[in-house]
């Protein structure tokens, strides 16, 4: 559990993309930005406040989330002069480089020196249980898509967010670094040990009231050979009664696969659906969630119109057209 | 990898069940087991000479691998006082425990001064890969389960010699910590990091000649709800030919999931292929390999005869009559 609100490093962003994290904090849960920190240099810019560590110390922030890529894999000495100061200034920090905040002995110290927590959201910080497939109360949906890097993460937190504006209860829960930073939770599930994937999804669900919701992102997909075995954990450990279908049409091959086809909705629907009932019966696709991003609007209307047809299922682009479809499909079950 | 030939430590074993790894390896690989090891009030006995540790280096043994359980969870005084005599000696130390030699300060010293390695067979000691999924040269057969712990590091072990008493090119390949112990090498799969569960598949079974068969441990279950993801990881990373469908048939429920029915073998059959054939579009399953140690003998080959019929697949208890009809079917590929 990370602490909020938070302050957002951009550091010296050299553009907007690096900054993807920072602004996903800030699509997703603009409640926890309170602000931001910029470097010289930085070409990123969140449309935050712009808060000096004691102004942002000030506004109430708890941790400073670096929402920004490093380059060249290296934490430099400018970055790290700013960290030291802001644990001394009394902010945890959050962080889900590859270059973890533990491994530069100046911030072990200066965390240790302070009382500050340096949370690295690539490292599971928990000892998960093996899973033991028990029933729990409430309900779940899981996002499930024909490759990696569909839009997952995106569905699920679309679909939260028409869901609490309907005043349903739901929960994204994360299971990758950058939806754990957002959400100051989670699991980051590509890095837990194989036996514990599915006991760390249940961890992550646990028992809720009958009438919520947990929206859970998925990882990675059952037809993409790399990653497929961390998939089934999820739709193992989450237990769904709910799948969502997530797909980029375009996509000429699978992600890092160049050999592999994407499979199609239908394969993706039937395959999926038979290992879900597994560990429950009930389970049901209720929609499907297309990235249409490289498509033109009338082209991805029409895509979806005729998805529906072919399908029987709700199909919408809930970044792009909303995610009511999704919501309706789930309020009906 | 770890040296062979072994002196197989039995310790103070309070029965022969207690020493199952030293047994699996004079089964298995008895060319490795020149020697055993016995403490005082030792109940159990491979039928292998007993040497003491000087012996055991004149007779050449490379490495004393502790091939029995441990009580209550701890490395006994008495054991780490052979462990360090063993180091002094010039043997590697090997074990599956899951308490680590290499969190013993005087057996980590004792290595450390006589240039000597510790094998903690529980923990990676390679940096594997991301699955990359592209085909390799040679063949590959995978066991797999309708549950966990139903057969398959024997129904792999029995193939393996069957085919190496015909003359053909076969290799097991280790992902449990028995098997590593037996064969010397593998993958400790459940202690893997998720997102390198199928890479570390594809490093264990790399290319090879045409004619060659990499004969693969299975682990859990595509439904065992706790290990799935583990299961799927080696039907990609392993991108077998041939399945071969382990059994168990008088077993109550999944292990350790008391809400949990087995699935039938028609159930595993039809959901194994059509994920085996998202990374090997040839794969074929080629016969069922039947655990009947609770049966009589009548009714286990009755209980054979009848799947045969059902499946339309070989049908054997490998263990018990012989692994001859599922090395046919492989030989028929």
């Amino acid at each position: 559990m990370i602490d909020t609100p938070y302050l957002l490093f951009l550091g010296d962003a050299p553009d907007a993309l690096a900054a993807k994290v920072a602004q996903g904090i800030k699509d997703w849960r603009p409640e926890f930005a309170l602000g931001q920190f910029r470097m010289p240099g930085c070409k990123a810019d969140m449309g935050l406040q712009d808060m000096t560590l004691a102004e942002a110390k000030a506004a109430g922030c708890k941790t400073l989330v670096v929402g920004v890529a490093n380059r060249g894999g290296v934490i430099s000495e400018s970055w790290v002069k700013v960290l030291v100061e802001a644990l001394a200034e009394g902010f945890d920090l959050a962080s889900g480089l590859h270059n973890l905040l533990k491994d530069e002995p100046v911030l072990v110290e200066a965390a240790l020196a302070f009382g500050r927590k340096l949370h690295d959201v690539r490292v599971p910080e928990v000892d998960y249980p093996i899973a033991n497939g028990k029933k729990r109360s409430g309900k779940r949906m899981l996002a499930v898509g024909t490759d990696c890097s569909v839009g997952k993460m995106y569905t699920a937190l679309c679909m939260e967010k028409e869901m609490r504006a309907r005043e349903m209860k739901a929960t994204f829960r994360a299971t990758g670094q950058t939806g754990i930073l957002i959400t100051g939770n989670g699991v980051p599930l590509d890095a837990v040990v194989a036996d514990f994937m599915a006991g760390s999804i249940e961890w992550l669900t646990p028992d809720n009231d009958p009438d919520h919701w947990d929206l859970i992102e998925g990882q990675g997909s059952l037809f993409h050979i790399s990653y497929s075995g961390v998939t089934l954990a999820l739709v193992h450990g989450g237990q769904p009664d709910a799948l969502v279908l997530c797909h980029e049409p375009t996509r000429p091959h699978m992600r890092g696969l160049p050999d592999y086809t994407p499979p199609t909705l239908q394969s993706l629907r039937d395959v999926a659906l038979l290992l879900a009932r597994v560990g429950n019966p009930a389970c049901e696709v209720v929609g499907i969630s297309v990235n249409t991003q490289h498509m033109g609007e009338a082209e991805a209307l029409a895509y979806l119109q005729a998805l529906e047809g072919q399908l029987g299922l709700p199909a919408t682009d809930p970044f792009r057209f909303g995610a009511g479809k999704l919501v309706d499909a789930l309020a009906a079950i």
